[in-house]
């Protein structure tokens, strides 16, 4: 989406690849929303260290991250062993997973990248794929979020007080967000809206990354402590609740998302306030 | 309660005065839990001071700050007028009241220390009944918080989890507190159970005041972000809820406390929890 950085505003994605240099570059996430600083990480092990330190979080974000390194990983091997190759890959692979134990996105995304390398004969086919499939990978996350932008919208009308949680924002993907996306569809059809952005302690994702994404977008919200959201339904002050999803099940539609998000929607529940959990298809196992 | 410092362990109260030097004596909450300190307060405006500055809060703690204020200031007077003597006690309570416009404890409190007041005949007199006055507000709010914890502790069992939000315990009161008497009453029964205390945003009364207060009493406790309480509810993690309440309609029962305590107890609706609100009558309007 859009950041403006010293009066100069530019479009950014939260991840993406500098081919020449062979290079993942993202936002830094830990230094917002007091610096808007990019970096850009040279190797695959640094970009397993950006997403075990937290440079990159969000579902999408770090599945689109470890796409782009194992591509990043696999365009840097000198040689012609086909064999050899894909030992390297399994490192990578290996080394990326690592980095966040618990997600399956980074996982699916890597398994996504070698099955379209896998079409390739030689190393250097194969390196080429690598990258092809990284930015495919990238440019579905981005479509995906685009297309809840489209389906969501009509749900948010002119005045409606939209309360989120956490960061389902452009951040936590490549681009657009899935939570956020309704939001940005809707304000590109004229509507205006007021969003309460959720603290979301003890991360506080909520008030550092969604906030800022709002701010950046000039979308009217307000920060308030996790503990305020029950007392503005209880006021009639919310219309509707939207969140992301980490995992989903399928079969009964259960929703694993940060903590409070149940909270949130035993809250909506009780006052008959629609709560909407926006995801891509593929959070759900 | 008991409180150690330096490995020596003392009984305090969150209020007391000091006759001889007529001073109020304070803890400084606003330091806990990293520092245990008190202060002594020379007048009645700085008294006033440490109310506004938030050196003591809690509905039961300002009231008896505002009493033992209200002597402390009579107690300066000089002179034999009565009429001045009333005129100078109309300021002190104008003073008093203004360094927290939204409470109604402090007036409550002034109020029956004045009307014990006007027994007396010469200043002489009304200042000693002043101190009485003082002193008798502040028992009486340790003799409720005590009929609390008296009243309470049957509902306490071995084992029971409990949740509490924000503070009220006895830095929030004179001694003892409300939310937090059942507890000091059952662990006096020699029973074990185990207390979360929501972090409280956003000035994470909960997280600094209460944890700090059952760490000196030796009850095993967890702080917990406030989005927490939904999930430990749903995995049946909590048997009861027990919180404080500023102010109380005594005709319907609504109860006015900390924003969160509506969503702790929505959250206890759904899941079956039983929700108690333990308060002095003197919270009741």
């Amino acid at each position: 989406m859009n950041v403006t950085v010293n009066g100069r505003t530019r479009h950014y994605r939260t991840v993406s690849f500098n081919a020449r240099r062979n290079s993942v570059v993202l936002i830094d996430q830990r230094l917002l929303p007091h610096r808007f600083k990019l970096v850009e990480i040279p190797d695959f092990r640094a970009t397993a260290g950006a997403i075990r330190d937290m440079v990159v979080r969000g579902a999408g974000a770090i599945g689109a991250t470890a796409a782009y390194g194992m591509a990043q990983g696999a365009r840097a091997f000198k040689g012609q062993s086909v064999e050899r190759f894909e030992n390297h890959l399994d490192r990578i692979f290996d080394t990326l997973k690592s980095a966040r134990p618990t997600a399956v996105d980074p996982v699916n995304a890597m398994l996504q990248v070698r099955a379209k390398m896998a079409g390739g004969k030689s190393v250097e086919e194969r390196q080429q794929l690598a990258l092809d499939a990284a930015e495919a990978f990238a440019h579905e996350d981005i479509k995906h979020c685009s297309e809840i932008g489209r389906h969501g919208a009509p749900l948010i009308r002119n005045g409606t007080k939209i309360l989120t949680h956490c960061n389902a924002g452009w951040l936590a993907f490549v681009d657009i967000g899935s939570a956020t996306a309704p939001m940005y569809a809707a304000q590109a059809q004229g509507k205006r809206f007021h969003v309460f952005c959720d603290e979301t302690r003890p991360r506080c994702q909520g008030g550092t990354l969604t906030a800022w994404e709002l701010a950046q977008q000039k979308i009217a919200h307000d920060v308030i402590a996790d503990n305020a959201a029950g007392h503005l339904m209880q006021r009639g002050e919310i219309q509707m609740v939207i969140v992301g999803s980490d995992r989903t099940l399928g079969r009964t539609g259960e929703v694993a998302n940060k903590i409070g998000t149940y909270t949130k929607a035993v809250l909506a529940h009780r006052h008959g306030i629609p709560f909407y959990v926006a995801i891509p298809l593929s959070t759900i196992d």
